[in-house]
């Protein structure tokens, strides 16, 4: 684990929450990215090395709507940049982690991301995420 | 608002998560903190600039123990480290923001921190923090 990449937020309106956090950060956002496949509107911060990523579902159907409804707003996932993600997770798992993609998978912001069960991780859902170098 | 300076995670048995988050951080907790005016056993990880902080509850009042109690384990609140915490928490307040403390107050780590109340911050509880310039 090199870093902690970003933090990613659930929300629920996209619109107040990004001017609740351009506030709160006193910085803008600099990517606003859909990823269809996961049925998710993004939008990021920065602020020093991690960044803040806001999280708004795009339909019913949306990992992000199902964890809103369950928990309500707040902190998805954390995300640690890893240097090469498949040896990452063979580590993990040998040591006993349970990941929910076994092959990595393209997420937002040109990376490649693999996700840990929360049952292993104190209830925390980590991300993995390794920049993408096909996407260059 | 510098970067994020650390994340706090709620856990139960300190014991265990401490094995949990060593292998999962593949590092060793550097600073490990008793914080009797909070109820709070903490454990402290480095990941980059950004830490990790586990907290256990070290009684039944304890703040941490009342958020296991409702939410269960979990991702407790995200502090931002800050330059000056008085003019940071004088600019929210003008923003609309509500403080949980309108004093900063001595936390772990040598630092001086104060709360936002989540209802402004999409449910996450966030604390900022600055270098306590008496400590040293």
């Amino acid at each position: 684990m090199l870093h902690i990449e970003h933090i990613g937020i659930a929300v629920k309106n996209m619109e107040v929450s990004q001017k609740l956090f351009t506030t709160l950060l006193n910085t803008s956002a600099y990517k606003d990215e859909l990823v269809a496949s996961e049925g998710v509107h993004t939008l990021f911060f920065r602020t020093g090395e991690t960044k803040v990523e806001l999280l708004a579902a795009t339909n019913p159907e949306s990992p992000i709507a199902k964890f809103i409804e369950k928990k309500g707003e707040g902190i998805h996932h954390i995300a640690f940049a890893v240097k090469d993600i498949r040896a990452e997770m063979q580590r993990l798992v040998a040591e006993g982690y349970v990941l929910l993609n076994t092959e990595p998978k393209k997420g937002a912001d040109n990376k490649l991301i693999c996700f840990l069960h929360p049952k292993n991780t104190n209830g925390v859902l980590i991300e993995l995420c390794q920049d993408n170098p096909d996407s260059n």
